[in-house]
């Protein structure tokens, strides 16, 4: 819990209820925290905590100890495919779903404000957003800088601030510039502008029931709701289509299916689905029920608005 | 195509054929070097032709002027789950399937030649890998190792040779140990003993046709077969269940389903699967007739023998 983050992020507290403290993975201005406020609004974030690892996001949201509200965690990115991790966290800890929003990946060149863009030698990002920014990187006038793969997009522009680095660009969302205070040279410089990566609000499960005052989102049904589960099929032939009938007999859309492989059990896998509808709808609880028959193990993982 | 790899590993050709040419990704004693001995036999296979990157392989593979017969890629880690980069690129190459093979994936410790254990400040591999064997450098008598992370198992391996380093461990196979001539300290030093790596033979489609004498492995049908395929499903509810009721209404068991998403359409999905049986079977010829009827978009990768 960075206390950076209290300083600069510490909004006007709304009088009727208290500001969420929200988690996510990254740095200072990671897309994850741009996510944070496209879903809650900027006014309405108390707190933001950046963690160094997913794995550190879900286990901070279930200590017992801990005042966070919520974590804004990615599930898939719609160049990359879905976040393995995300998806196995989601079943090893004791989290339910509350909410969905979609960030467009918008990448910016960003460098020292005390520097030019003819100064610049290097460039440097997760190499993700290097291989997102091919085209830009490969014109004539950049094609002989020197690409630095670093471990996050935002973590570049805080190393290029912290050591002042006036030969080296950076390239991240513009929030990192903003946060850190450094320039955005050029904007938009993605080969592929569709790109987005869809976000998910967790809530501690147990919390939640303990006090209702820390809820500041409502998942009671909207008309326009989504649910996610996850579950283990039988070991029978046909049972994937078997389970998924219970939601296609019903006329219930499938959003996304992914498979994910069972540790310890090479080449088993899980299922985890998005699907319309919310659970305290009968055509949806029935669908439920029948998918708890056809499965071997079904956790749902919550009922929500949808958001993308 | 590195000239160190001819003299290492140039083997006793097979008099009746001329021994196989075959890419993999990654460093000299990668994992999937150790695939393709373990699919091959390394008695015949020629030459290894280790590339940086999955889409050098498939690119190399498929220039109409490449002496290339075979690349070996992984499709999916048993605890990391799928490696969708190469899903992709088996739909953007004209390439097909022609074999399966699975390698456990065993950490060793490995050091320079010319030191001892005690010596050791530092470790380096893939973060992957590092985080593969968390327990191993927990241990009191190694938790204060720094831990570095590089791109490439074998890579470490490489490193250590080249520069001559003495305190610094790398975690890789114990195949790069021997090709770099360096010492294995520890074997098995993974948390998950379980843990393994599916890999598939790939081969350019073009070139199989042309010349039948390039071909070492057969794919007519064994009786023990499985059937890769690719598709992309209609815009209605519903479609993914009858696309999977053309195999499970003929008792075809599903191995496995994979959605990945279409580039420049957010939030849609293409499906890889695979399903027991050859398509030069009647049952299977039929399933895929009724495939191709429910789907948009169908490619069928390939049919071979089961190998996992």
């Amino acid at each position: 819990m960075s206390t950076a983050s209290n300083s600069i992020l510490e909004t006007e507290k709304n009088s009727a209820q208290r500001a969420a403290s929200v988690a996510f993975q990254g740095e200072l201005g990671a897309y994850s925290q741009s996510a944070v406020y496209s879903f809650f609004g900027k006014s309405s974030v108390g707190r933001v905590v950046p963690l160094p690892t997913l794995q550190r996001v879900f286990g901070t949201l279930c200590d017992k100890n801990s005042d966070l509200d919520y974590a804004v965690v990615p599930l898939e990115n719609s160049l990359a495919g879905t976040i393995g991790e995300t998806v196995d966290l989601l079943i090893s800890h004791d989290v339910r779903i509350v909410g969905e929003t979609s960030v467009p990946v918008e990448h910016c060149l960003i460098i020292h404000k005390d520097t030019t863009l003819e100064k610049i030698k290097k460039v440097m990002s997760h190499p993700q957003a290097l291989a997102q920014c091919r085209e830009y990187l490969d014109a004539d006038e950049r094609k002989d800088w020197e690409q630095v793969s670093v471990y996050d997009t935002a973590g570049s522009v805080k190393m290029i601030k912290e050591q002042n680095l006036t030969e080296c660009a950076g390239i991240a969302s513009e929030l990192a510039a903003e946060i850190h205070g450094m320039k955005v040279a050029a904007k938009g410089i993605e080969d592929d502008h569709s790109n987005a990566t869809r976000f998910i609000v967790v809530q501690n499960s147990s919390k939640r029931s303990k006090s209702d005052e820390s809820s500041f989102i409502s998942t009671e049904p909207t008309g326009k709701d989504k649910t996610s589960a996850i579950f283990v099929t039988r070991h029978e032939p046909g049972a994937l289509v078997r389970a998924l009938t219970s939601l296609s007999s019903r006329r219930i859309n499938l959003g996304k299916i992914e498979s994910r492989p069972i540790r310890g059990k090479p080449w088993e896998y899980y299922f985890y689905v998005d699907f319309e509808g919310h659970q305290k709808e009968e055509r949806c609880a029935k669908a439920i029920a029948d998918l708890v028959y056809q499965s071997e193990e079904l956790k749902v993982l919550g009922s929500y608005k949808k958001g993308v």
